[in-house]
């Protein structure tokens, strides 16, 4: 993030720089001073919270309720899970010590007498705090379920990092939930995937791909893993949450053990599911085009833009005066700003409130205060009309649901378009090298599936729901096939 | 935590047994697997929801954007600003490596490989990696004032931790802001406390003192600290929020300069401010009885109960249809819950919601539906009265008023009966002893200040902004004074 005259790099020109100059140029985020850390600016933020506020309530209404457990987890305890520690020992910011201390040289060190006895993990992920306190909740079925979300930030020591895709801290809502039987934990682990889905369709916007993880990539610690993949429009796929049936894995590893109806002694079920600031990198990467930022009227923290055009002293008050009316005409749009800025020119705001993804945006000039009108341009195909100021909040609430429409329904066609069904080996690694979404059938095998990724850099994205089952011949090894998996590289 | 069976001692028996018991019964929190680490349960964190909700609401409509800073801060950034450094680096959490790994016998041992250049500090408070960020934001007089926030996680360790009240890991927001001059960064720091105080007092129902700390009981960093205090019922005070007008310390430390309107340079002034999950505690101390918890109805996650008095399967469906009859009556009162349960008699269901607070619980009986009517009884007082069901919504929309107006009345007679005005060195460690606030004069000195605390274990909560100037003789040292301030032992 290194553009300071926020110009924006084309999608062709560079890709990657493109995303990056969209962050700064609509003042999203910035690095932090910590190598991998990011700081969330107030408009990157405000999308955050926004994100927050419709999911909290979904996760609610579903009958999950809001606690908090410690950021700092025992070492031995990210151990107890074989394959837990396997996938996340290798990226854990460690706490050894407790105090500082000033040294002879006057310097602040670190205070080797306040040596922790145990070392402490900043959590990952919380399967293994959580579960070392549900075993003390658990002891008969009227325990169950236990259904329980928590907001949180997690770090995972990341080296290539990129604002929102990848950082080393980020936040995200992470739900656990414990269940008597593996049914109830199947159902709850593909409802919340639901649950993701509908909210990434219907406010951000994005169109995914539901389905299963292959038994390589699903969560460590997981019996199945449900994903939703978005496409890029780099043609690359962007994990965007995923719910994971647990089984009896972490159950067994924390001695969570219930009496059942008839008195016997069971281990619980579980699941665990998660969605991220993540997922603010593929809303920007879905959507935004050449000139900045585009954002769904669904999540944009301002649905609409006021603009007067102020010119001379004298004309502005009258103009200014028309805006208060305007204003007075836009109530029950949602949220709108009025940018009355006098040292910025029409021009520099109309060019800030573009590449900040506003969907909409109402010009007041002179001319419009004859006309009793204002002229209101569409942020996602530029289109411009003028509007009577009588049918203003209509036709901005009309115009705010035809962008968010448009955009899910361009997003949907950009999948289909860049998705491709191919049978052969050369047709496969043409579409992968095109970055495309790629169905083809695949034998089941973990080594193939890992020689398709050596050479291809593609990966199994997830085995989609909506696949329907057919029998074919792996793209890779010829070997005999029972459906179509979705191929991608991704982020 | 250790009371298994849900019974409450009684404050005159153990009030420290007291308060840890409330919590249990109320199941509002538990002890973490790390010493001094607190894991907030449903019930408690239902209780931040709301203090979030609303004061997140507060710093906006006072211009505030929330954002969000890393976790983790270089330990050279801590060091920068001499008295800060001073203040925290006795109780940080260091994270020194980023890998753990197996050695030889199978163990998971921290990666020595991965040992950081520089060693990260999980934030205690964040105004040394905001300030950090804000040098490059700020260059002229058009980017002053800046005005953030963040709700964020802080780590202090500590030895002695108590749920809520001091926890090594807590939840807070914690604002910062820049200003041009001194003069607006002093109005920020008691805009914002007044903020504070205007919402325990309206909201929590908190009786509470506000003033300025003393030299040696102000933020390390600040200038100027300025307090909210509250009595507890011990008579221990317990510093409720914070404010602090951070003069130009950090902005010299951390070189945050501008140009102002005569393009001269200057350093910024700035103020930092916070409320955290302890007043949750302070909540719980100033209204509980020896019943359980007492919530005030407008922080209540639940406000209402209703309890169907179930006795043989005939009777039940009668009126378990009169309470679908009691809760269309309901309708507008806030958020109130049904307790339908079957295998939990009244009474025990009587019990459990005294013990978790709610300000109004309705019994419906047999009895009730030939009358058309329910009982209401009051958490706070115990009123018991039948009430029409026509009348219901109204009738329990005024007793939440009224219970909200009493607790907050009983609150400050309560402040008030327990603050003593002292001019003798012999009433003062009375008063002092018996647990009172105590309004005394004191010279100034930092020295005797001292000698009071070693004597006594009073410290000086706050020089109350409305104590009117008056002269007189230090309580302690017989100097001359200026003003009474207020002293207590405090959490």
């Amino acid at each position: 993030m290194s553009n300071k005259n926020n110009k924006i790099c084309t999608r062709q020109e560079d890709y990657s720089q493109w995303y990056q100059d969209i962050i700064e140029a609509a003042d999203l985020a910035e690095y932090g001073p910590v190598k991998g850390t990011m700081v969330i600016k107030p408009y990157g933020y405000a999308i955050w919270e926004n994100i927050q506020k419709i999911l909290d309530q979904k996760i609610k209404k579903t009958g999950h309720k809001n606690m908090y457990f410690p950021l700092l987890i025992p070492k031995s305890f990210l151990t107890k899970e074989a394959s837990h520690v396997a996938g996340f020992a290798k990226e854990c910011a460690v706490v050894t010590h407790y105090r500082l201390k000033s040294n002879d040289k006057g310097e602040i060190v670190v205070d080797e007498k306040a040596k922790l006895e145990e070392e402490l993990i900043i959590r990952p992920t919380s399967e293994t705090i959580i579960n070392s306190v549900f075993s003390k909740w658990v002891s008969s079925w009227r325990d169950l379920p236990i259904l329980i979300n928590q907001w949180a930030n997690v770090v995972r020591w990341e080296m290539r990092t990129r604002p929102f895709l990848r950082t080393s801290e980020f936040l995200w809502q992470e739900g656990h939930t414990a269940h008597a039987t593996n049914k109830e934990a199947e159902k709850e682990a593909r409802k919340m995937l639901k649950v993701y889905k509908d909210f990434v369709e219907k406010y951000l916007a994005m169109a995914v791909v539901a389905g299963e993880k292959s038994e390589s990539e699903k969560f460590a610690g997981a019996d199945r893993t449900y994903t939703i993949e978005a496409i890029m429009q780099d043609g690359k796929a962007l994990q965007s949450a995923t719910s994971h049936n647990l089984g009896q894995n972490f159950a067994k590893a924390f001695d969570i053990k219930y009496y059942d109806q008839n008195n016997a002694f069971q281990y619980v079920w579980q699941t665990s599911w998660g969605m991220s600031t993540r997922i603010i990198g593929g809303l920007i990467m879905t959507h935004s085009d050449d000139k900045g930022l585009v954002l769904p009227p669904n999540i944009a923290p301002i649905k609409v833009v006021v603009i007067p055009i102020l010119k001379n002293k004298e004309d502005n008050t009258e103009v200014l005066n028309f805006v208060n009316k305007v204003k007075a005409n836009l109530r029950g749009v949602g949220n709108f700003e009025i940018d009355e800025r006098d040292n910025v020119t029409p021009g520099a705001k109309f060019n800030e409130w573009e590449k900040k993804g506003v969907p909409i945006r109402i010009e007041v000039g002179l001319r419009d205060i004859e006309n009793n009108s204002v002229i209101m341009v569409r942020r996602d195909n530029s289109d411009k009309q003028s509007v009577g100021l009588k049918d203003l909040a209509k036709t901005v609430k009309e115009n705010l649901k035809d962008i968010q429409d448009s955009l899910y329904k361009k997003a949907v066609d950009f999948r289909l378009k860049r998705t491709k069904i191919v049978d052969t080996w050369e047709e496969f690694v043409t579409e992968i090298e095109n970055n495309n979404f790629v169905l083809a059938h695949w034998s089941g095998d973990k080594e193939d599936e890992e020689k398709i990724k050596a050479k291809t850099n593609a990966t199994i994205r997830c085995l989609p729901f909506d696949q329907k089952k057919e029998s074919g011949i792996c793209v890779f090894s010829k070997k005999p096939s029972k459906q179509r998996v979705l191929f991608a590289k991704a982020y």
